[in-house]
């Protein structure tokens, strides 16, 4: 961490800073410039805080030298994680490409737009049975009951289930009928329930809230990571920006941006992030040219029926002509669409 | 709800836009253009979600006319919500300065901030017993011992207290001890933990979130006022900005932008919104001539000594300064600071 | 257009915009709700701005059905708009790639970063000889001297040339030696240029602005086309956003976004947008296969050794890898890279 | 400016950042910690620019300790800045109003609003000559025929006037008319055009564009600075944010950052930020107790009829009402609002 003073700080005010450094057990290290002193402190960064000093009279500004995050870094952990879902590897070089409705509505609905999934070579099967919705009066999704269907479809069909929990009380029920818990993007930072799925034994998809830095959807995974849970997949969703005509802007330079730093395998969702069907498709594949490790999308037999998200959620047969397209250009970058082996 | 067609839509798309309008039991009104056709849905709106007609064929984009919140709205409730807590009157006219340390640290600290809060004219104490941390690796707050200080110092001092609840398995908890619950920015949008303090009697400061819209910011409120709560009080404490020398922007303009359409007590917390010392005073000023009806500001005895936030903490000093100051710019918009007649 | 009254609003005040809309030769439309009146206006809607309603007493809201550019829209030019320039095919399905250093150093520099980018398949050379900087202390460019080394160089090797005007009285200047004058981000509103350019018959790269809506791009468009120049090459290269670890957030939905509403050719520049070479070959590839229809990256023989943006400078090997890597991309969707025949 | 390497740089990486200090005749000074090695480069930073460093191997970051700006910083020049133009002095303890219509119509229009923000107590008179707008077929201004109004008016009513320059060619044209020049938030890095008014010798307004940092303001005022005039006053008028009920957010806190690190004025348009009338008296005051310098709002003698941003002009009487309420607040702050004497 280096601390810089301002350049009328005292020799009191920079004793003070050494005096902290060393009452911390670290060893601090004066650079005296033409225009200000700059202070290092040098040992294990991770018992700092830059509050420690922010606080202290004359000093201008504190940068830390190392990530807030370790466990999800790749000082951590150089190797990309890679590991088994229900059948599939997630991580590494493979791409998932998880699909189905946003809101799991009835059997024949999940069923009919599973088996789409399914023949169009998706790797997992997604559904919202507890919705976070904007509005009270909005559907709040099926509860029990779609964790259920949700479960016995994907069964039938041979896929993974994921699915949304926005509740700590919750995660015991989801766990006992879901492969992989979603956490929403709003939830990204509902430390409570992190901390709760990071002790379960259930893989993890979480989303980068709408105005959350890399490093903060790195330390949301932190979390579920120090919980005891090391499989986390992160997924950009798109950031709350200023263009009316998208819900979000979709950052796909995060993809390589987290792969740089961190282990973790990457997904990108382009169903809400732009919330427009017919910008779906061309951001998915943007996301797989991206290096994206796999898509989560919306895929509904009907989307024109749909109790929620309408405008967003692909037909069948839009979502196979866009797992034809990706084929190819996941193999143009030495990658490959992976889905359960039977 | 207006629905504009696509100029190329066909004769039947426009008839299963005015079919869907008729099965909703509302009723259609078809305006054709020299370019396009724009049907209006006349009756009761809040029948209606975008979602029933943004999935149709031919639909180039639907416009709601009434806004999608109701309970906070001017039209449901013209006049300005007004309400007492512990002694103070909360809403109209009236400014209440909400006051006291981040973090709950010892019994000394609080008591002295406390005291200090008190004789400078404060309304309020506040403190936080469970801290929303980005990373796991920080403090997370004192937990029940630290309400219970915040309990006993409140009412040594004769100042109601503001907590807050991180989780919807502590809400009965802070329910015992605190008088206001405060839900933070990052859980704005946690619809679960909205409903269940909406069952309290305790009066809500709810924090706008970085990411939100004021029409998302009054829907949460809806979801508490909807669960019957009615003491709602809205708080604006900065949006994410690309600017990189304060934490967050500080959306002053919102507080009248909100009070033009709803009727809930509006306060701003200048301490999170900027991060830095030197700017919490001008801010809050700011704030309170913008026409806030309260404000939340960090006080801390030893700032220097903090274990969080450091760098945003008042001292007793400062925050006496501060209230001097605050006092003729709220009487020159006729206006008055209120705190506790005892 | 749409003028939405205020709940409250009088007889008086509905008449008073009725009347205008008649004044200004278009027919009122009125739809009395059950809670408000809401008035379109039918006719040449490019007669009307919303300012003309904004300013009436009782006037809620007012909006445009209509968009407000028409030369750079699709309902005017249904076709994608296609244009041969020196050789190079731009627009519909082709992709063309443009390359070369930000800013011209030097006859050497540029013949060996004009060598590399013709032999790995690039389809325009590109370099600065008048440089927008943020600090006036930085080096501004070469100027004339730079135009005639881009020249010189462009023809020896067979490249159209593609450089930055940033200055209305350089206009003729650039005219004589570049052919594609390019408007940089922050002149994207300079509408005095655009207007100038529009006067040259050389076709015009229009950057997005950092803080510009996509309707916005397009009126700038509308400069360009409405001075009676038609071949105008919009490009995105990232928006401002809260996101710290790279310079800008690349925006690449709007690639599909305009595509669907303009004719005109979308291009994407990845260095400026990431500010990070590690970064811009991801986006390369993404932006391709999200549709755009070239891309501008900067190459550089010795990026260690350049005056300007170092960190973002692709060397010539990288560059000939991505466009190995480009070239299957592009054939996954129907596309393909081109450069001048010769 | 410090340099960090990566944990994995090599001995040869770090020598190659210590050799390119040593060329640029500073002084290396090295900290290798336990995960990285850190290099300061200590004596003139003003000669070292983060370029230099950021394209070598095994660097992973490069922070600057002083600050890009000089002229403009209070390292610089400790005191505010103060000067007097036509007969107010602004800068200091004072504030400035200064007010007008958004585009000057005509004689008659112009005399009335003159009149109205003489009466009121404004301090300089605005209007606008040459509009850049956003559309081409909007009205552009009345050009020499505005400025010539302009200036009469101003003269006759005794107040300085305020007119925007859009164009390096209208720079001499502008000069002849008006007492300050005004450079538009659009224009604010039109850095050709920040040299050119460098050169005369009236006072400047330059308006902060929606998308730049604080610092990125402060580099465009070092443009004219540099240039040789000194006058320079900075403004607040918004940045773009999320939000849709505004035009853009008014970001009040960057008048005290501004103010803590430049010796500078700091004006606030509440008019161009909110762009809505409800909404301007509130930020108007806000700006003040902020500590703004002075303020450029919009006023016209019949908004309704106005050419231009209707929504956003207050009639005469409400300009006068608010500058009924600016006087207590800003005599709350120990400040005083200033107009020229007769």
């Amino acid at each position: 961490m280096i601390i810089v003073m301002q350049s009328k700080a005292s020799e009191d005010q920079v004793g003070a800073v050494v005096r902290r450094i060393d009452d911390l057990g670290l060893k601090p290290h004066i650079s005296k410039g033409e225009f200000r002193t700059i202070i290092g402190a040098i040992g294990d960064e991770s018992l700092l805080r830059p509050e420690f000093f922010a606080g202290l009279a004359g000093v201008d500004s504190v940068m830390p030298i190392m990530k807030p995050y370790k466990l999800a870094s790749r000082d951590f952990h150089a190797d990309d994680s890679v590991f088994e879902i229900g059948g599939v590897r997630v991580g590494g070089s493979g791409i998932v490409v998880c699909a189905g409705p946003c809101c799991i509505e009835s059997d024949d609905q999940m069923r009919e737009a599973a088996l789409a999934v399914r023949k169009a070579g998706g790797g997992m099967l997604r559904g919202g049975a507890f919705k976070p919705r904007t509005s009270p009066y909005s559907f709040q999704g099926m509860g029990e009951e779609g964790l259920k269907i949700l479960q016995a479809v994907g069964r039938e069909v041979g896929l993974p289930t994921v699915t949304e929990v926005v509740d700590v009380r919750d995660v015991d029920l989801v766990v006992r009928y879901a492969d992989v818990l979603q956490v929403g993007a709003r939830n990204m930072q509902n430390f409570r329930l992190l901390t709760e799925i990071g002790r379960t034994d259930k893989p993890i998809l979480l989303k980068r809230g709408p105005a959350a830095t890399i490093e903060e959807l790195l330390m949301s995974a932190e979390y579920v990571l120090s919980s005891g849970n090391h499989r986390v997949i992160l997924c950009e969703r798109g950031v709350r920006g200023f263009e009316t005509t998208t819900r979000y802007t979709l950052d796909l330079s995060a993809v390589p941006n987290i792969q740089g730093v961190s282990h973790l395998p990457v997904f990108v969702d382009p169903s809400h992030a732009t919330g427009r069907r017919e910008l779906v498709v061309p951001m998915a594949l943007a996301a797989v040219a991206a290096g994206a490790q796999g898509l989560i999308v919306e895929v509904h037999p009907h989307p024109e029926k749909a109790v929620s998200d309408a405008a967003q959620q692909l037909t069948p047969a839009a979502f196979a002509k866009m797992m034809n397209e990706l084929a190819p250009i996941a193999q143009a970058i030495g990658r490959q669409v992976l889905a359960p082996s039977k």
